[in-house]
């Protein structure tokens, strides 16, 4: 397996251009080249300094690297490992930071070379804000970047990926890629559905009463439809699930609420509060979170 | 109709304890009493210094008041009426803060003698914390303040009523209490239920792996069970036809996604997205959100 003395960053929006500049700052021996589709991107991305070096050829890009870390919209990922997988250099890694897991894990699987090490990644960070303008170097810290694994990932590439994450702040987690697609669709692909639904329910005119918490609880409605529609249509089944667990509790609500049942809307909400209480101190435990 | 010289606000939580406090400061020349049932709450209350004089005797608390607001959760709204109605002043204004408003119209209409003025009071203000250590004196600035009125509401009421949440800091606006409780279970109530399904349909062990976007997404569900239970069982009708609308969205995205229709996701969380948009447009330009 080779050293890190070269990375390559496919996609420049909030999360890669993030990644690069975190990792000019931090491995300051390392050579970061970030590559992105649009000539806009390619400029902004020179004007803010945030690679080493910025390429407008996506396979010339990785024909270097030691590392390549793919961070375009998941759906994109397919295509471009079957345009890099021949000139990708054998010994050297490559990964994603897409926010599901097992359909990168079998398009890897299908069309890199076994000459190249793959594992996936997938670092909780990020926000509703898109692009490259939104990139700061500190967005990965204090951070969980999860790293997926099957039986035949190399343990030598997963300690490697792991120092890297590490390094720029995160706190690395590893999981098996169905694990992780069924985690990630409870607590963040399906609230996003939530959170749209909620949105979707109401008219502009109602929606001018809203106070700050409608505002804060659909933060997440303002994050990139591409994107998000990617994760979702790359987890259906979980996400699906999803849906009907969240109907399922909504309906014990309804079900409550239309019988006057106080002690059980109070207990239906009470469950809630108690457990999002403990998961605020977990976090703050964890340094997770500021309190 | 009386001049304005002396206010009780009945309940000091962290919306009782806000508005006393802000109208201690903002009309100097009025007395300012506030009741509090629990012996704790008084003394905390005389601690912070949030009223003229701290009263533990209901009926005594309202005996000279030319202003009677309510701010104990909505349930107890009814007792407080039958037990304040003989002791009232004429030509009293009574005020409530509940944040459902044809119950306590309607109660107000059973109880209280025909010398006072009812009219209903919502100022969307507050926040998931609970209690009188959380009052202050500028938590209604640049709220809105929903205030209900029938056809039978006195009009002079309705206008001191507004100069006097205008003074603490609020947008006033006039609507019926029908239309208020359908308006509020679209974008207040019934995200409550939303949120508390989202919480309640994950385990505690998935929910270590939530990122600062769920935190945020279910901030609502931190606030008290005691007083969200009144608030969705004074308003029962909106709030159940307000989740049905929440399952028929939430539908609508399972069946999208389970077709694999991309285009149709998308078109979801991008009507969401350009909704909540001009939402914060529209509160930035009216001066209710900060840019």
């Amino acid at each position: 397996m080779k050293d890190l003395r070269q990375i390559t960053v496919i996609g420049l929006g909030l999360l890669g251009g993030s990644i690069s500049s975190a990792a000019l700052l931090r491995l300051r021996s390392v050579k970061v080249i970030g590559y992105a589709h649009r000539p806009s991107t390619r400029r902004r991305a020179k004007q803010l300094g945030i690679a080493s070096e910025i390429a407008s050829d996506l396979r010339k890009s990785v024909s270097q690297a030691d590392l390549v870390i793919l961070a375009t919209p998941i759906c994109a990922f397919e295509e471009i490992f079957r345009e890099i997988a021949d000139v990708l250099p054998g010994g050297s890694i490559v990964t994603d930071v897409g926010s599901t897991k097992v359909l990168p894990h079998h398009w890897a699987e299908r069309w890199l070379p076994k000459t190249v090490y793959y594992v996936g990644s997938h670092p909780i960070a990020g926000s509703e804000q898109r692009g490259i303008k939104y990139a700061r170097d500190n967005l990965l810290q204090q951070s969980i970047c999860i790293l997926t694994t099957t039986a035949k990932t190399n343990l030598q590439a997963i300690q490697k990926l792991r120092r890297f994450w590490s390094t720029l702040g995160c706190t690395v987690r590893v999981m098996r890629p169905a694990e992780h697609d069924k985690i990630f669709s409870n607590i963040s692909h399906t609230p996003h559905v939530v959170v749209a639904a909620l949105i979707n329910a109401n008219s502009e005119e109602d929606l001018k009463y809203a106070g700050k918490g409608f505002i804060d609880t659909t933060r997440l409605a303002s994050g990139s439809p591409n994107i998000w529609a990617d994760v979702l249509l790359t987890n259906t089944n979980n996400t699906t699930k999803g849906i009907d667990k969240i109907i399922a509790e909504l309906e014990k609500m309804k079900k409550a609420i239309k019988n006057q049942d106080k002690k059980q809307v109070e207990n239906l909400l009470e469950a809630a509060r108690r457990k999002r209480h403990i998961l605020i101190n977990y976090k703050i435990k964890k340094k997770e979170l500021i309190s």
